[in-house]
């Protein structure tokens, strides 16, 4: 292996079948990439959960995770979020000319612990290089093959009077990475970014039974306020927070004050939203608790009828706010 | 829509909305996708084949073909050369905020012709938008999901006295796009993008019983070169090809000429070198023949133990020489 990874490694030749023998195949060895074939054959299941994400978070490195813990725990917690047992990675990386190896190899171990810690293998992957400015570093690409464990969540199980909860602080991941980006390291504020596919299928094996979890969904890019408007929009249902419920860190609620920010509106990477039925909320709250990931877990709303397709908030002054999806781009390259 | 897509698309917010909403759903429309939710529920299989591939060609459009039919193909024909019937793709676009709508449209509309055809759906999907400057119009990744149909085809299965097949020209790809990218448009190169799912299952149903197509590859990136070298890398078996058998098109010939390159280490995007026992070889150039990608397809070798680990061409000239696989980036962001 060189220094920096040149163009030589996008070629399909020598130098692509190197950086896969000395530096990927070592760190994520298991039987299906081994083989090196065009893919992998994998156990199969009568029905299987499928998601696909691209990465291009700015900067590759910051507090609480890199850009390949989050490309493993962001495609398996959207598996997870659909009901499945994540099984299965893909990872497809597009590769800056002039990345340093270094920086590479962190990324790969990086990927490898978040994949074990989930019991994933990644099967099957792919490495392209780019000119030095048609990049940025790296992306990457994952892709997920989960088993359906838990099936029917949907936005259209939703019904009023319906809780609304969420398993932690809320906004954690944008403000750590929009920090990092402007070179504001605070060593307390870090992202909340984690596999959460222990927590989904402990909260709908447990939750009271079949059909009690409506829908589950981690409110990534565009935050809790647009996952809660993603759920209600098209329907007659309303959203009714209480701002006082809501988990935010002080030191989150501190940054978005400097950065104009909304924690509401901020990326989460380690948090999901789940709409239950209003008699299993106090269960899963409970349930959610006592694991690390949901250790901050709320209620902080319920379903009604009152302004049919709207999120309003009830907020910490005594006034209430309508909570539109995210306009324009507030935080570019979050993840 | 706007009419050149900005950092606003990825947001996650509204305009990523939008552009699903108003531009990709309507393209792709199948209930899986239909749902967006975090992933695609979909009926699985016992064995499944697992595929990614990430597309980075420049330029976007090319003779022949475009990044969104390489991006849909390219994934299929590495399902279907692990012996699998492809069934679902996921589709993730990391755009540079300036690229056209109406090119992201042109391509969209490329995809859906392509998975169309080939019977295949797009059920789940990802957009990000990156900086002017860190990106190049935008790269796909895909990944394919196929239900193994053909067990067994492995590298691993190759035996002394087997034919080396190539379902047609070679070189094709890469000369078109190098040719385009330098502005050498010529009518008559044409790029040979194309799904090679159906010909993969009728090789493998057809050729004569289980066990004698030994391996099938589409030689990408590399080119034939590279594909042969690494079926027989770390083994005592040799590839000894007869360059007179090896199609390759007149202005293909002519082009590398041009460009200072070889065909056989020049990528292909719709062919498929096949090894398989010497009594099904003849039959399956045949089956291969009577369609309209194996039209040109020949036997160009055999495998021996002359030269362990090594390819040897013996040459139009009557000399002989050794093909090892492609060192340095020969063709820069050909797929």
């Amino acid at each position: 292996m060189d220094e920096i990874i040149t163009l030589d490694y996008g070629s399909g030749g020598k130098k692509t079948s190197g950086l896969i023998e000395k530096m990927i195949l070592p760190a994520w060895k298991n039987p299906a990439l081994s083989e090196l074939g065009d893919g992998a054959v994998l156990k199969g299941a009568p029905e299987i959960v499928f998601s696909t994400d691209s990465f291009v978070v700015d900067p590759l490195f910051f507090p609480g995770g890199d850009i390949g813990k989050l490309a493993v725990c962001g495609t398996l917690n959207d598996v997870a979020m659909c009901g499945g047992i994540p099984k299965y990675l893909s990872c497809s990386f597009i590769i800056e000319e002039g990345l340093r190896a270094e920086e590479l190899e962190k990324i790969i171990a990086s990927m490898k612990k978040a994949a074990g810690s989930a019991g994933v293998q990644i099967v099957t992957g792919d490495t392209k290089v780019v000119e030095k400015g048609r990049g940025d570093g790296i992306y990457i690409n994952t892709s997920g093959i989960g088993f359906l464990k838990h099936p029917g969540l949907s936005p259209g199980n939703i019904r009023p009077g319906d809780a609304v909860i969420v398993s932690g602080t809320v906004g954690d991941h944008g403000t750590a990475v929009m920090l990092a980006r402007n070179g504001m390291l605070q060593s307390e504020l870090k992202s909340d970014c984690a596999d959460l596919s222990g927590l989904a299928d402990l909260v709908l094996s447990s939750a009271g039974g079949p059909g009690k979890i409506r829908v589950l969904r981690d409110p990534t890019r565009g935050g809790a306020a647009t996952t809660l408007n993603e759920f209600i929009e098209n329907t007659g249902l309303c959203i009714e927070l209480d701002e006082n419920r809501i988990p935010v860190r002080s030191e989150v609620f501190a940054a978005c004050e400097i950065l104009g920010l909304d924690p509401l509106y901020c990326a989460n990477e380690g948090k999901m939203i789940c709409i239950c039925s209003l008699d299993a909320a106090d269960k899963t709250v409970e349930i959610m608790r006592g694991t690390k990931e949901g250790e901050n877990a709320a209620i902080i709303g319920t379903v009604s009828e009152k302004y049919p397709g709207s999120v309003v908030m009830k907020t910490a002054a005594g006034g209430s706010r309508i909570l539109r999806k995210l306009t324009g781009a507030q935080l570019p390259r979050i993840c």
